[in-house]
């Protein structure tokens, strides 16, 4: 699993307040933390209610390269805010996330292209997001389609199936679930799958219980990379877990602190 | 899910101590704990060092079903214990169980029709337990084919695909999930398939949480039965949960409590 830390995100009053105030440390803190819990890729988002998206995804961005190697998952759905935030970062970088429409889509695919970056495409276009498990993969193999025909590698594209909360669309989930399965299964070589894993409890209790049992169902149905909270440790303790019955890392009786080892840095 | 629970086993030391001296209350109120954390079933297995499997399995059935109102999963290697305690019980039955040999199983469902008992079917013949899953499918199949034969209803045999040590045979444990799945795939109705959940964890460390995550996986798998430890909250709250998520209950805030009241009597 490649695992994407969520907490660098203006949603958050107090990550807000640090973009705002221009907070260094508050933000190498956040960052470091989620490195050491294990994340291969930090998300930035500067928050639905930054006064400038493109100067707070840069600053972002700079304050986080300024410590740690880590991959950067540019997280905006303003343009301009990702093109500044791609010229200042050094590492490599996601761009999430670009829409389903073809035009939107091209355009993003031409852009990570440039910059050597990997994409995430969600499942959802001009019309909205699909309601059932067959729009979901015509969309998916719509953005596979248009990928392969700009010379895109399928190692670089993401697919977000776009899961919803558990409190508006419990029906949905199983066909999220089938959808991560089947998205396998109509490209060879096929895309990354990815989730923004706390949409499922948007609004719910028992927030973690939920995070973790669909995570561990995801990760069974192929899931290859979610956004998700590193610092909670029942969480990742399910994902190593998971990864151990699906025989991905080795037995042993401490498997779980020697995965955290082979993540530390 | 239908909940079956593990813990009166005369492996356990004070459970043996128990069964030696006959200590009802002991019996009664693990039955009792057990059902009120939501079992649908009680397994009763005298244990290995039993002295007398026929008397000590009659024993612990007239025991618990004094109390409770609850099926009772006859656990032992021993035809004549298994005989003795269909005699006695006044309730449900389920025969834990049979191995897959068609001599033995043909001999077992024609015991379990007499009794109008369910039966717990072992992938597993005097060769012993299969390596690969296409060897347990065809297993599976010879049981589902002779259970037919006999005019055994599906909906009264359980197929167990013996669930290996995660330190023994990790490299099978994605192979059993599999198997899981594709029982239920050959025959229509299908037999359901039930696992005796803690063997994944023998001899390991954080044995609930490779439990519990084995267990959504095979929940998602379609597994639809597990011999398991009810006063595990975590594990529970595990197995509550991927139901919900497969939309088998209805959200809502408080669904955790919801589904342990609608479990109570």
């Amino acid at each position: 699993m490649y695992i994407i830390g969520e907490l660098i995100n203006g949603m958050y009053k107090s990550v807000a307040k640090a973009i705002r105030e221009r907070d260094k440390d508050y933000i190498a803190s956040l960052a470091k933390r989620q490195i050491d819990a294990g994340c291969d890729a930090l998300d930035l988002n500067c928050g639905p209610f930054s006064s400038d998206a493109e100067a707070d995804l840069r600053w972002l961005v700079e304050v986080v390269q300024e410590d740690a190697d880590v991959v950067l998952c540019l997280d905006s759905t303003k343009e301009k805010a990702i093109l500044g935030a791609l010229k200042s970062a050094r590492n490599k970088t996601i761009i999430n996330s670009s829409l389903a429409d073809p035009e939107k889509l091209k355009r993003y695919l031409d852009i990570s292209k440039e910059y050597n970056s990997s994409l995430i495409a969600l499942l959802m276009d001009k019309s909205g997001v699909p309601q059932d498990k067959e729009k979901r993969l015509l969309l998916a193999a719509g953005v596979i389609d248009l990928a392969i025909q700009q010379g895109f590698s399928m190692d670089e594209l993401y697919i977000d199936p776009i899961l919803l909360p558990i409190n508006v669309a419990q029906n949905q989930l199983f066909g999220i679930l089938d959808t991560i399965k089947d998205i396998k299964l109509i490209s060879d070589p096929a895309p990354k799958i990815i989730v923004g894993l706390s949409n499922i409890s948007q609004g719910s209790g028992s927030r973690s219980l939920i995070n973790k049992t669909f995570l561990v169902m995801a990760i069974t149905y192929g899931l290859d990379s979610a956004i998700l909270d590193p610092l909670d440790r029942d969480l990742m303790d399910s994902l190593i877990t998971a990864e151990l019955v699906l025989n991905k890392n080795i037995y042993c009786d401490s498997y779980l602190e020697a995965f955290r080892k082979s993540k530390s840095r």
